[in-house]
């Protein structure tokens, strides 16, 4: 077992309690999260050894984050203090027919004015053997890209595996550029996690047989999606989906595929009632890195992400809260939710 | 498009904090409502410039009350003040077949104290287009009652559209009473919208094919019914009913239809999970007026007023909140509730 | 109609709240409930007059459990007063497919310095009809034990009907020693209350043809598994099982099924969203025995039972919330969950 | 030891959270008080055996108010239940410079539908020794003051000791009114309740030397108060007032006189910050009846009067929470609020 | 009387509950406040009639923030949508010995992309008496102080009475630069509002004898102070200060001066304990407003002005609470705080 | 600057919210502490590197009370993980005359199972230059006072500085007890704090001239106190009291005096209002051993350890949070409190 590396934006949370919509809100609970923060947080959860490399602000409100961080256990001695302000998101809860709505205020935040000057590389990469990254941290800024350019070089040279979640975000880049930068970025990496709407905006790639809006997944396509990118991205040795039916904003179905040399994999599908599903995808994220550095099958990786991600569902807040006895319990078929005493 | 004035009661609600019962009851949330000042809130959310009627005691209760109908945009320059007490219901949250429960305590509210010489018609109609009121305001005292009849009046002096919601509240009327008063009401009205339920109890009319309790709408029935209400009331321009089907407390069916002259229109069913169900027939009522004042066409009236009271489940409080851009963006089809980022 | 006696341990329930985990938790919702409490509150609660023994820390933490009970409307003349602590138990709700968690704290608790000396059996058992006791209190300890036993027998002296849930915890006792002593108990029981995973447990019998853990119900081998159950304590007159079908943490099937020597009746299955479930099996055995001791027919009783432990799921709280009127309403058919106003 | 009856009326108190003004309100906690509730509630927590004579309505919150005097250990069995509705007071918490504010709804509420034809007079008045009652009741209706009278006369008669807090209240009826009604009252009362501004403004005499909205407190003028009230009313053989010196809204100055025919008493001056202020006066007068249905020392009784109701103003809600062991300790000189493990 | 004008940044302040530090925050009190937003909010208030103009976001937190100000009575027409983001500050209270604490993230907000062009001057200062602007709003941006002169040129045009609250914040920029600003835009200004700090740091003037740190007060330099403002800014009509006196975070000392052709005048000092002071600076400017356009007698105004902020020290969140008759009550006298029934 | 080790139990604490007492809470805010964990959490506040040394139960309690101390910054490598339960203590809020109240429920915690055989003890130490532990610790069973040997052998034999907080708790031993052992126990000692009480109780001695309860200080005695400590324990290098006065449940004088070989030095003293005073002394303490490590002058170090004990009481919460910077800042004067914005 060794030590994984993630980079990228971690942002206060603001969510108005309950159902309450933004109009009506005066109390908000706060959380941290952020894609690569939430696959770090999953995976000390599962007993890995995990740093978060990032740049806050030398304020309370930065210190209360690395607080958070050190409470999961994550590694936060390399996050650079610094900068303008904390990225923040706020989030309103979706119910039924009604969709959760997030309003990003993350611009000129920290992480904008990071430099790889800042960085000790040595230090950093040491006993490092994962680095995970996400499409987000891409479309930051370009200090952010260059940075992270300057750390996939770096992970290269050091035999680090890579692993991209494509996470497209429309707000903050255009297709035509994700496409453009993502795939130089891909060129870095060993596993790919992206859903199916993704692939199609970022690259025009599509699974057939799925319909997201009308709840309905079916994993039949994406074995052949999962080929054309390995053809497009030839030093991919891993491919996964997370496949999402939004039945509504409170029920969900879910499912990962898991596409390797091996062949293609595919979890059960769950359907979800959703007490929180931010952080989803990083939780299968999380789940897939740590069956994969551990060298699991394929079936496992998948059924454990799936699994864990399921969990996530369940948890306030960006971050998951799952063991890895609690996600084996659920992949190995215990889903009754039956209390434990 | 022109200005619509509703009159009728507000209340303080004052309900239990989450699914706690009044038993166990020591925290209480509180919001106001009513129904006509619910479709007036309704209104003012899609654009629509509406005024409300009503007397609220000259109290700090009644200063906070005026205050939130402020904060939504609703023209309160007409309400008197005076009176002895603001009007009150307690409502117990329902849980799947655990039936929510209402006590009223809205006797000797200011509201019944109200007398048509406190009112400047001239001031009052001044640019109104579209009157609207419930069966509940002409249930609640003769005051009221008849301050109701000289609105009326003055409204087809004034060839304002008046709609009627028959609103059958068997704690203030009789039946009988009820049949009686509502039939002379609703000969000044234009448009009059109604359940199976109500039109039964009031009128003896009933739809076939539906049961309430379980869980079953057919809209079959509803077209012969708005023709026996039309042939009945031959003022009566559109005919509307909401349909709801009562799985549990928390999960009902939701849809409406609409019989105008050009025929009947029957908007898509919902299967709603339940936030709040208070003034879902009040925001129906207001899609259907945001429609026709603005001359949609029928079936865009019923699928809007069936998409707004749909969303309005999922929202706390009796006021709806629904732009105009969510309430179309649901009943044109994206109903997945996803995450708008 | 007469007097029940309940015997048993109460304790303080400390529950994060929302869907919170313990390992984010900083608020906790507090309240009190114990197997036999919880009846005895139930039954308070359909009118009939029941009194409970327990022994509680001579504190503020005691005396507010006491506040409680006789809130409730329970009998609390004969708690007796002493002992170290106030037992506890740490719940974590569940949702969807994350099991609701239980840590129990009730090691050293009052109770289990409890001894026969400190009870004065005319003044307890003067007009008492009907004992009830389960098999968590039998497992508490040796003098809880002997103190049980001691009431047992002064029952069966003075001709009270005595109920058993069997109630089988594994954290208390093995398997074998409950088996042992439970075989002991029931000899001076009447009614038994139970499901089918304990009777497997404590006695090795089982129900055929269901699932729990898959949210199956098969009533079918229930029948025969009260006869063998009969036939080995011939003292029963009565077997009453409660059938739970494990959807999710969420959502649970529910039914309870009754054999007495009038044959098999069984009660209509409820699929119920759940707010908190616990304490819905003391909630059967409330309805079940004020059913028996009120003379009713077995279908009612099922048909009781059943419905006010259905409603349990919906009341926060260890405490059943549910007049005999909403129990009733529910089992006559209204399980629409529509607002009574 | 005896029992003692109270009679009046109990409210729902309805408070904004914190410091929040009803105008920015929208979370309400509740609890129920009521003067001679309160003074019942009181003595049960010294250990006495004390019923509360009132009229509730038949529906849940009417039942929610009986559980909270029941879990308080109040005698209950005599309550009426029937009438329209539960009286209710909003209650604005002040600050400092920013005086509290309480705006009533207790208009037409149950115990205005009393009658004496309801009450089982020898039930109630089985092993009375004392019966207390307010101005408040006095003022309530003619309903009300004809069931006190009959109260009171039957109280006579069965030579129970009668004691009576003159609570004037300008809202409920005028001084002159109230001058009147309350002298015949006071001829049935052995012990009488006030404080300087009541009875000014309801007899026309007031003590010399105290200035309440300047927080300054002189007892010098309260003996001549005393033996004037007692030269006027023959019957009285005590008289205690109650002296509050309001320094703000978060600090009151509050000490209490006795004066009987064994001399004048004072209690130390406490310097109290506020938690919550409401029933502070019936705290006292509960010390008060509890010293003296015990026969102790008058400067015992006035010291324990004091220090009873000094220690409410520091608990939530309109019930004290102080047992007798805390009272005298703080009367025995320990003021010093130190943490007792 | 006529309308008033205040133009200015309105920010979403974010508190954690209670007094929990940001290190430990996870629930946060939201709230709208700036300093000329509360100005208007106070003046409506007090009955008068008043327009807020600003740039807002087209979002649902801009929408919430214009909603808020519609409740208050603001006039809220000429409010420009569009730019970035809203403005936020994450605020700490303080206690004891403890300082309140507040983090700004205000950069980059809609106000700061503000232009003259996009306002309508006509139309805005149509029956405007008086403009109100505060030092924070000039030291935003380069944008804001040309939209700010702009208004300015336009006031004096019209004969508009001009205020400027000095409010110096050293974040915002340097002494030397807020010193050359201020002086060009008290040249426009016909009354200044300030305080002994910043007097001296944006023009090195100081009144002698008070030590705000040491919670004392004297009032003594003060008329020196004003005397020396108005002999370098001609224009000037009245000049006031607020005089602060820090005992603690929880307890300050409160007063004011207000200096005019007729003399100066002193308010009497308040010892305030303190539920949120922000904004009270804000509500003394606003009193004086109210008091001066109503040409009441400089006393008055620098008591009315006085009381109302002494007020605003009570009640939470930024926007005073606090009816003519309130602030009347306290000048005159009664600071007592009993509760008003 | 090296490493500090501290040995003791860490317990939930369980809170009613704001004033509530026990008898009506339902609400309970949840935290940890317990004196040597409170001085660890202290010292990496400050910057220092602090491990705690414990032994908690293996389950979901023990975990989120290690993730608390890890979010700060407590090296927890060390806690053993094993044992019964969590200790527990349930803490009700004194305000103004009413006291605070503690109910302990710590007996049978997981620590009291611990065994130095546990203890890797060249791992525990390495790098240590500093051991502390309080009176609690030693009096909490004889498995515990036997480790507590083993380490402060283990530390003398290493060099490493001692530090003993006296902590008397007599629910926990009886005086005669805790004044042999401690007596032994302060022989490895090289810093002593301890206040007057405790002196008394444990060895006999007292201060001239301070009346805790009547809340006055009078450091005059403390000096010739420490003079008579010093002689008992020749082996004592500083002896630090802490001087509380106890206004009242909400108002506290606090200061502190140390002696060394250099003399007697004192602080400041502070008139506080409280927020939560639990953990006050334990503040002190951590100020104390930061200030000595660090070779600081014993005027600064008392001032340091006074003042960061000061901000401990305005904290909710056992544990601290206050910078260095905080605390320099109210050392050298700065009592004002006054916003940093």
């Amino acid at each position: 077992m060794g030590r994984i590396l993630t980079f990228g934006e971690i942002m206060m949370r603001l969510q108005p309690v309950g159902y309450k919509r933004f109009f009506q809100a005066d109390l908000y609970e706060s959380c941290f999260g952020g894609g690569e923060a939430n696959v770090a947080v999953s995976l000390t959860g599962f007993g890995e050894d995990a740093a978060f490399l990032t740049k806050l602000p030398e304020n309370a409100l930065g210190d209360a984050c690395i607080a958070e961080l050190k409470k999961r256990g994550v590694d936060t001695r390399f996050i650079i203090r610094g900068g303008g302000r904390l990225g923040l998101y706020f989030s309103e809860k979706g119910a039924s027919q009604r969709p959760g709505r997030i309003i990003y205020d993350r611009k000129n935040s920290s992480i904008n004015e990071i430099s790889s000057n800042e960085i000790d590389f040595n230090a950093l990469f040491s006993g490092v053997e994962w680095f995970h990254f996400s499409g987000i941290t891409a479309a930051l800024s370009q200090n952010v890209l260059d940075t992270l350019l300057a750390l996939l070089k770096e992970a290269k040279k050091r035999r680090v595996t890579v692993s991209c979640d494509l996470n497209y975000r429309k707000k903050l880049w255009s297709k035509q550029k994700a496409g453009e930068v993502m795939s130089e970025l891909i060129g870095y990496s060993d596993v790919l996690i992206s859903n199916e709407e993704e692939c199609k905006e970022v690259f025009g790639l599509e699974a057939q047989g799925s319909d997201i809006d009308a709840g309905v997944i079916d994993a039949a396509g994406y074995s052949a999606l999962a080929e054309v990118l390995t053809d497009k991205f030839r030093n991919l040795k891993a491919t996964a989906f997370t496949l999402r039916g939004s039945v509504s904003a409170s029920v969900n179905r879910w499912a990962g595929v898991l596409t390797t040399a091996e062949g293609g994999f595919r979890s059960k599908e769950y359907l979800v009632g959703i007490v929180d599903r931010v952080g989803a995808g990083d939780s299968f994220t999380a789940g897939l890195i740590y069956s994969l550095i551990n060298k699991m099958h394929p079936q496992y990786a998948v059924d454990f992400a799936a699994a864990a991600s399921c969990l996530k569902h369940t948890v306030e807040g960006d971050f998951n809260i799952a063991s890895k006895g609690e996600v084996e319990s659920l992949m190995n078929g215990d889903a009754s939710g039956r209390v434990q005493r």
